[in-house]
């Protein structure tokens, strides 16, 4: 709770330091003006798509044509899993609580944690620590072989392959070609997807079955040819997913279910407890 | 706390009634297969814009280009309106508290409710109710005037119109002309527009400083023309401002602040409550 | 989003109308000093219980010991009701997605709004409007019967009476008993009392089954009696439940689980959307 | 995203197999039944005090009533901080946006993350940590010197020690004393408490300006002292803090103000981003 310091503290108070303390580049609001990154938003109305203004937004400048679009599918491929996920399941049940659609959603994101949302990110890093072996002249290949074994001798999955539940993840594909072709394109560097590839191949030798890039992988793919950032990588997950939290969010409130728990009334939870028993106080008040 | 009623609350537990439990038209997720709407994601991945894949997830089928253009649009518009909104301050804070951006985008988007959030949806209802009573005989304006004059008794504010801070919002006429364009070219049908319009001139009758519509109030003419209920103004409103929300996380987290409050550090809120006093207890133990 | 009116917005910026724009009475804290309501905080540590500093700090200053033990018993009542309900299943969920505890119990204490925690404070407006009709002369059965007919007719639930669950709610029983031996030591006014009482009567009359208080209704007497305004008594039992909360999301957190859904592995929700089907755009891009 | 494990997941579906998915020892709820780890929870009001149920509900049995007085001694001491903390003025925030009590608490716990909220808990571990190099021989202050070098080699700060803000955190004294009169009644073990004070003479050491224990230190170990693992210290201190919150989103929402943003309306966030630019795509469409 305590914080013992905070860059770019002022040293003496003034109304200046107020309003240093809330500066931003991201966008100027003076009366009858909205700058946003420096673009009149009169300007951008119309003429942006939604996805090139989250690039626009979270980079600073416009996107290429083939960057926005490349962007817009790696947005549109992660929007939903379905109920059985947590966040999805805790943004319906949110709804039925008396709550507005901004709480539900907000119930949802809450939950894309490390563990939930963090794959991507986790996954953008471990892209970025291949490509630096291979530039500083290691064989990406061995270093992906190397790479696996390293995770496999201390039992741990790396990030963004697998799934427990698609043998193969049907949005890899889609994805996977349009980074392809925009490589082919010169559009985007070729790095990450080189990373990615080699990584699938070394999961994949000696093994009946393969263990496939995840949605988390062929997107961890895409932000990094786009030149994000890892923790941005969890940033545009949160925006895409909320797509699919606010979707099942309003189908749960449109059917007007209230105080909806996990489970159906009949079933209770299971009880490992102690069993029934009095209250007695050993000590003397 | 306490629930009374369930709506589809099953009578007896079986398998089937714990699945229909989270029984969903959204999507089907099954080993290989996600079906968004219906529509194999590796289908949508690189065919449709993220704001199209918006619409399909809300309103169950595709839009006409145009409805998705007009869409975006509205997504753009609201994206960002400074770190002097509580909503992105919130956000900014608590990313410099040691919480990943999904937990920053979430304490954003949490405090868009009825009325930093909700104006969009209200002006949509209100929209509506003057569309109905000019369907049923009444003359637009006149219902639009008796609707000022309501409103001004009560000493309310007609949600959607005026702004402190804004003498004239600069993305009113932006959306307001790409509405009328899509009108013209009968892709909407105009009956927002029109209400909209009418209650901007009633309220600037006889006043030397008009009254004109602010985002809310645009961006719910949008929403209502492309058919969406309400309530998913709001939800829609979260999805666009949940990108300045990420943005402006970010960019305080990458400047490294550390529990940032909402003054800078020499000054302390001022005091106002009981001079120091010692604890005394009046009575007994 | 947008925001006409805000009370006290000073008419030019000082640095004096920096710290008074968060100006406070609860709390001052300077240098070697921490005052809560006035009292050095270092005098309440071991002299004030948790619940008596709860009293202090929302009502500003110090409870009588009755007042101070019929608040510890309406904490003490309302902790937990078992991971059927949604807030706390929610914040299981949420611990096994790679959030702090904080975040979890943020998750939790998020859903409890109007339908799932303001049942309290709606039936202590209930009490408060019986206690009005009281004051001005009805008698006081008449009025309560008059009020159960009134939401009968319009098929509405009195807040805090009947459970869906419980035939008796056993917490009832333990908190009416303590009421009304305060009321009779004159430690407790009895008002509030005396119009739940009366409520329940008037909803058991000429039926087989009662309708008797629930826990919200239990503690809206408590509450009302110590006389808490009735948003309060939703702030009330944010802090009751948050204990719930958090053992239950440090119990799923202690297990292990990681990225736990509503319902175990082999079940998927239903699906009732359409059929699958292929991506066709019918209209000219 | 994607989850590859979770303990305990059920091979085959069957009813069993859902209510143990949602097994729990914390409470039993049936029919006219809660059962609290064991106690009826009607056996519990009026007996145990709020600060004893937050034990009992997250031990697992009943504390003596010296355990019950140092956790309240704890729980009081860490209830506030003023507005200038980003959990409270979040949460003052909130109150203004249009959101239930329960939204504005939760989004005020929701910031008490690693940085704002979990220096208790890392203290804990630290004090752990002396205390297992003590229990394995070493010299308990050479231990905590030489803990001391390594931080400040590593220009770390230790979490629990010194505080930008109070030369001497006024709650250490009085927390502290309340640990050293239980450990000389044999009621607390001591351990943790000489493992914090031999930190803070090593802290001290050469030094003209001592680094005196914080909060975080002094709850941490109380906590420590009862027991508690480490994880739960930043629990107990999300339950205190949110005593705070609600008071503080409470006055906020009873002065009426709307839309609060961080600092005052005449003033404005400094603005360091691109000069205004017009919207000029380089690339075809």
């Amino acid at each position: 709770m305590t914080a013992r310091q905070n860059v770019s503290e002022p040293a003496t108070a003034s109304l200046e330091s107020v309003t240093e303390w809330w500066s931003t580049a991201v966008s100027r609001i003076r009366p009858g003006e909205i700058l946003l990154r420096g673009y009149p938003v009169e300007q951008l109305i119309g003429q942006l798509s939604f996805a090139e203004t989250i690039w626009l937004m979270l980079c600073g400048d416009l996107p290429t044509r083939a960057q926005g679009q490349l962007l817009e599918a790696a947005l549109v491929a992660a929007v939903d899993h379905g109920p059985q996920a947590p966040s999805i399941a805790a943004a319906r049940m949110a709804a039925t609580c008396g709550l507005g659609l901004n709480n539900a959603v907000a119930t949802g994101v809450n939950l894309l944690g490390d563990v939930h949302g963090g794959a991507g990110q986790q996954c953008m890093e471990v892209l970025a620590g291949l490509d630096r072996a291979a530039t500083e002249g290691t064989d990406l290949d061995e270093a992906a072989v190397r790479l696996v074994a390293d995770y496999r001798a201390t039992r741990r999955h790396i990030p963004g392959f697998g799934h427990r539940f698609h043998p193969r993840d049907p949005r890899r594909d889609a994805l996977v070609g349009l980074v392809g072709k925009a490589v082919e394109a010169s559009e985007a560097p070729g790095w990450a997807l080189r990373a990615g590839l080699a990584l699938e191949r070394a999961l994949a030798e000696g093994r009946s079955r393969p263990v496939p890039m995840n949605i988390d992988g062929a997107t961890a793919i895409v932000y990094s040819e786009l030149g994000f950032p890892p923790e941005l990588g969890r940033g545009l997950f949160v925006l895409s997913r909320s797509v699919g939290i606010l979707s099942h969010a309003w189908e749960e409130k449109s059917g007007g279910a209230r105080i909806k728990g996990p489970i159906p009334r009949p079933l209770l939870p299971a009880y490992e407890g102690p069993a029934p028993r009095d209250l007695i106080r050993k000590d003397p008040a």
